[in-house]
């Protein structure tokens, strides 16, 4: 490896988006080279620009490569980087280490199984955003980085890479390819396509009257919001993790019929069984907040006007309260809504009293009870 | 009806939590005399003294009364209401309308079928807030407020009840019992056990290694998000609209298999056709916010500390910009997250050059698309 690097170190990008785009600005601040190309030139004009690269093109000496491009374009670009042309010139050189951040790993884990220095990877940070104009040095600090080794991965290159992904902040999550893509169809791909099933159902259901969907509330709203996404990326993904979404749906789907089982029987003790254990993993997942025990909600109807949430979060930014979450809750189709603050529980009476003294009304509950 | 009547009109509020107090406040604030009571005393005590109330107790004069109890409660306050002891001294009166606030109503409805002043309702608005801490005489200003009228309904008593829900500021929609049941079966009800089931089988899946939650992102957390919530009222929920909710599930149920055999058979052309007009009718869904294809969405990179909010929304209302919906999208574990506003879309830009110039990074799309 050594005799492939320069000083500073060399690495390259390939697909400058916004994760192509946030991991050259991080690597670059970290010291390293960083080369990179797309297959949108004006897009890797404007990564130069943006500061996420030091120069266009490849670079045959780069230790680490990303591969960042839409997913089925990996194989083709981390063989292309793996074995350049006119490789046999220098074969002397063991080539510098390749990963990706495609959201499903089996069929490029399997397709490039026997490259020692290819190494899987997903960055869960900012999928939500588009372009490299999003771009961000900072955008994987305390986020999670999926890697996927296979048993054909030089442990030496996973090491190093393991390394370079910890120093950008991120916290590294070995698992492998097929763990990785059976995860994922349960917290994400199933969960999408359950949320287009509910919302399709809810259309279906008002749609004699439309005026009927105003019963939806915000438990709703949350619920079906990730189906107002565009479908662009959905066939490609549901194509790649086919054999874990309907593993997944399988699953969803026999869990519905035993709730059905326990609603049309009126199994209560099932019923508040089920609840109970699934509230208890939600309020447990990992999130950015404090422990969901000592967090509390903080409720504040205000009108719908440039300035009240300044207002609010203003009087807490000078009491030195932490909002750790903020949420408008719409009143439906008022001009009004409801304030939804999440802050530590010990702070709520100095909230409160500070919000009465403005005239706002407040209701707090404890998250963990 | 006139005769039992006096000046100012007489209403009635049983069961004083948030929303029968806030229906007290509201009908007070709008010229009424409003006597109440709780099966807590102390809670109706603490109505009377937030003002929720004129008076502890019953008013047999009371021209409108508002069964505000849990659901199980109802069918017999009610009846205790339009037939009260010592009726048949007063017989020559038509007695005043009854109406309840039930988030189920079929059930209701059938066991009280044979009353003319009875009126079904159900008031949409600050369903999560608990207690009458929270009660607030504007809480149903702009809200949907349902109305179930039967075959059996008073005309006259109906259009009373309207006019009055209407001068409390919210839209009342008249729909059938059922249908009102199968709705909210679809939009609430089943919604809310597909989150338990979707947070049950993630929690399972990670059974091994509870780490790997930390791949569930944004999209999974708003969709569990209901699933936190305490599980003390589903049973009795479940129990009243059993019919309405196993039709629902099953409907899913349909809508998961068709879905299987759409990612099995890779039916791209089905996938997109289903996850567009999910899309279509999602971003259709009435809100507060303006028509989405006015909306945009600006993400704001922000460090997790009091006084960041403060800042940027500061920022925004300082530029007479409405913020239409906040919220923060953390990082996995970090100590930063991504400010999600959403504004007008003409304002973007004015948004985005006044955030840049404050040293924050934006990226900006919009909701239409």
């Amino acid at each position: 490896m050594t005799t492939a690097r320069s000083e500073p170190a060399a690495a390259m990008v390939v697909g400058t988006g916004l994760i192509g785009g946030s991991i050259g600005m991080a690597l670059r601040r970290r010291g390293w080279r960083v080369a990179g190309r797309d297959a949108d030139p004006a897009r890797s004009r404007r990564a130069l620009e943006l500061g996420a690269l030091d120069a266009l093109g490849d670079d045959p000496d780069a230790a680490l490569t990303f591969i960042a491009t839409p997913a089925g374009a990996v194989v083709d670009e981390a063989r292309r980087v793996l074995h350049p042309a006119g490789r046999a010139a220098r074969s002397s050189e063991p080539g510098g280490i390749v990963t990706d951040v495609a959201g499903v790993k089996g069929p490029i884990v399997a397709a490039l199984a026997g490259e020692a220095r290819f190494i899987g990877g997903h960055p869960m940070a900012g999928s939500e955003q588009d372009g490299v104009e999003g771009a961000d040095a900072e955008l994987f600090v305390g986020s999670t980085w999926a890697l996927t080794p296979s048993a054909g991965t030089d442990p030496d290159a996973y090491a190093r890479l393991r390394g370079v992904i910890a120093s950008l902040g991120a916290n590294a999550v070995a698992v492998s390819a097929g763990r990785h893509d059976d995860l994922v169809a349960v917290v994400s791909h199933v969960p999408h396509l359950a949320a287009a099933a509910l919302m399709d159902l809810a259309a279906g259901a008002a749609s004699e009257d439309a005026t009927l969907l105003h019963l939806a509330a915000g438990g709703f709203r949350d619920m079906t919001r990730v189906a107002a996404g565009h479908p662009g990326i959905w066939p490609d993904v549901v194509a790649e993790n086919r054999t874990g979404i309907v593993a997944t749906l399988d699953r969803l789907s026999s869990a519905l019929v035993e709730i059905r089982r326990i609603v049309a029987e009126g199994d209560r003790a099932a019923l508040l069984d089920l609840l109970e254990r699934a509230r208890e993993a939600r309020i447990s997942l990992p999130t950015g907040a404090p422990p969901v025990a000592e967090a509390a909600e903080v409720r504040v109807p205000v009108p719908d006007r440039p300035g009240t949430i300044a207002e609010v979060t203003t009087l807490l930014g000078e009491l030195g309260v932490n909002i750790y979450d903020v949420e408008i809750a719409h009143s439906v189709e008022g001009d009004r809504g409801v304030l939804v603050l999440v802050v530590d529980a010990g702070t709520v009476a100095v909230v409160q009293k500070a919000l009465v003294g403005r005239g706002y009304r407040t209701s707090a509950r404890a998250l963990g009870r």
